[in-house]
């Protein structure tokens, strides 16, 4: 007996705005039945588990002690541009001169993710 | 230009430990790369993520702003009573009368996840 991961849920303060900062990070729809408006919103990923945000009286305090890491498709650093461009903020800068290393950056919330290198970038930098 | 998440990464006091409670309720090893008193420790998921525990100074101040919630393979009572059994805690019994319904528990760092229906129950159950 065991259990899979359903859902990865986000407290947060406006679900579907919050969700459609993620539909962008993921390139993955928001549900068609969730709508502007409501408690809930879900942002499913291809690997089966799914991205909810769920709309919580209490603002956000202290430092997620949760967080994603995010694996980008093309480069680590075209995706913090871009993810800067779409209403991320940064947090931490852990780039470091030989090309490895992350960004620390938060998403329109305050919540806490790293951009790590792409698969390519760690095939070729080890 | 996308993002993958390759990782749901938890800070923790004791990596190892924490991993060996998740490996259990995922049915998962812990990285053969990772050992006790290591400030990492991965349990990598078959849908292509991992739970990553990381060591962190600081403890656990407040409710989780970000949680899993967990689809059993067998029957939510019945994985609720097994994660008991392995050192969860219960949160709050969000079941209902109807066989709908939730329940919450904690990790033993005391980390909120949920434990919802199995794909079969609902599917029953609607």
């Amino acid at each position: 007996m065991t259990s899979l991961v359903q859902h990865i849920t986000i407290d947060c303060a406006n679900a579907y705005e919050l969700a459609g900062f993620w539909s962008q990070v993921t390139g993955q729809p928001i549900s068609e039945h969730d709508f502007p408006g409501d408690p809930e919103a879900l942002v499913a990923l291809p690997n089966g588990t799914g991205l909810l945000f769920i709309q919580v009286p209490e603002a956000k305090s202290v430092k997620n002690r949760v967080h994603l890491d995010l694996r980008p498709d093309i480069t680590r650093d075209a995706e913090v541009e871009r993810l800067l461009g779409i209403g991320a903020t940064l947090v931490s800068d852990m780039r470091r001169p030989d090309g490895k290393g992350w960004v620390v950056l938060a998403d329109p919330e305050g919540n806490e993710f790293c951009v790590e290198r792409s698969a390519a970038e760690r095939a070729e930098q080890g």
